[in-house]
């Protein structure tokens, strides 16, 4: 195993959309430095909650290129490349790893169901290969929910085995604290970040890197002053805290209602527009949300103390 | 509702990859005009068992490109056009508008899981009315099984009217007979295509208009004479025939045991190979397959009768 490029709060950014539904460089590189400033250990751009699959792959460098050229430091960056063929994903890659990124978020290939371990083996041990850099970092992205195809803890262990340099961690975005703790115990050294801060305080507790979690896009502070204070002993109401704006957003689909929090606190209107097959929020969903966010004190950026 | 481009057997035509896995342009024109030649009513083109979401837009539009520079017509050809990404999908349908292809099989956007049906409407309308060309025929293609995400039926209906001169048809390839029965029952004048010939004379005796089918790389002649006498006494006799050879091959992955068969039959062993994350049959599997097609007297083009 080698060293880890990434620790801490990753956040899978958002993706700005303008009025006629084109990804909004502008807003976008903006966005991704306001969580940097908020504390982001890194930015997972380009995962299931920046809608990347529902950009094309040209769109997705562009949009890479843009933040390369407005000084958002590579080594922060982990972008997502999810593909079902192998030649995009190689060409997405090779132009991450070109640009110097940290590392790159791999989705398993997810449209034909069923398919093999050996088969999932062969296409991203195939797109390593072609890319053929020993600069490259690769972190396995697992979320069965929306990919239906996951990586399984025995393929897992065949991959650290295969490119100890390369594969050097991967993102749970199961849901399911066991499948978590079974590979924090069965790998230990590589960089296992559970898809919801809910599970931070248990994965950091057993050797866990951090998190990569969607809410961030919203609460980025708030999580980042957990992973900061772990082994406090305030850690347990912080992780409480955090625990109560997650479970919140849960209620509501999450990508149009991190776009409408981010548009309400950050004054910008703009923001609310998904691209489908999402929909943005409607009026009432809205207005719960927001209700729902007041109700437990939450602010963007800095969250005040409730009343206690 | 519109004149209706497609009838009879149509074949999602498998995908031949060289050596070093790149699409083979020219075993790929060879074996489309094999296929009408042997009574094939169409090609659907880059549809899931042509592995066509393992290739690039760029490496479907150029294989597209080759097939019409090689002179297969283009009435002839329903490229599938899936994509997550309504960009891509763009691409694509304008790329085979622009040829004058018949037509085009259109996935729903299969990456995000939950999505509703006003989602996959807001996708679907979207890329027609960004292609904004009355000459594009849609065809919905819906596959559950791989997809995941599918057309219910009332989604269907909305777009017959929305859109009645665009959206002609539908492929259903959910296995589910009574879908199909229903589709048929709600929706006549719409291009109904069960997506296995097991459902063809059914789906005929109640207004059909064919089948597209993964099977017919092997059997297209077969299925194209039950097609051609759904309405002779032996019709029951030649279903039956088809049946078999379909339930034999469903033992099997299909798209390796399709493959093995065009290596085996056309005497070309570099029709094996598949991309990742498919695998190609091992060599037990490929003697077994062979095997159980000699059983039923299987041969490639034209099948033998067997002994009284």
């Amino acid at each position: 195993m080698t060293a880890q490029p990434f620790a801490g709060v990753l956040v899978p950014v958002l993706t700005p959309f303008t009025a006629s539904g084109e990804p909004d460089a502008g807003r976008f590189t903006a966005f991704c430095r306001w969580l940097l400033d908020q504390g982001a250990g890194g930015l997972a751009i380009f995962g299931t909650t920046s809608e990347a699959n529902s950009m094309s792959p040209g769109e997705r460098m562009a949009l890479l290129d843009h933040l390369i050229e407005a000084g958002i430091p590579a080594e922060k960056l982990m972008p997502g490349t999810g593909a079902c063929a192998m030649t995009d994903a190689v060409s997405l890659i090779r132009h991450a790893v070109g640009h110097g990124c940290g590392g790159v978020l791999m989705l398993p290939p997810f449209y034909y169901k069923p398919v093999s371990d050996d088969g999932i083996f062969a296409f991203v041990s195939g797109v390593i290969d072609k890319v053929g850099s020993s600069a490259l970092k690769v972190y396995l992205y697992h979320i069965p929910p929306v990919a239906v195809v996951g990586y399984s803890l025995d393929l897992v262990g065949r991959f650290i085995k295969a490119y100890p340099q390369t594969v050097v961690g991967l993102k749970d975005s199961s849901g399911d604290w066991s499948n978590t703790a079974a590979l924090l115990d069965r790998y230990p050294g590589f960089a296992i970040f559970p898809g919801s801060e809910v599970f931070l305080l248990d994965a950091l507790r057993k050797g866990g890197a951090g998190c990569i979690t969607a809410s961030g896009n919203a609460n980025v502070s708030g999580i980042a002053k957990l992973y900061a204070n772990w082994q406090v002993p305030q850690a347990d109401a912080l992780q409480s805290e955090v625990t109560t704006v997650r479970t919140t957003l849960q209620r509501y689909p999450m990508v149009p209602a991190l776009k409408r929090i981010v548009a309400h606190f950050h004054n910008d209107p703009a923001w609310a527009a998904v691209r489908p097959p999402m929909l943005p929020l409607d009026q009432a969903q809205s207005t719960a949300l927001l209700a729902d966010l007041a109700k437990i004190g939450f602010t963007l950026g800095e969250r005040r103390q409730r009343a206690a």
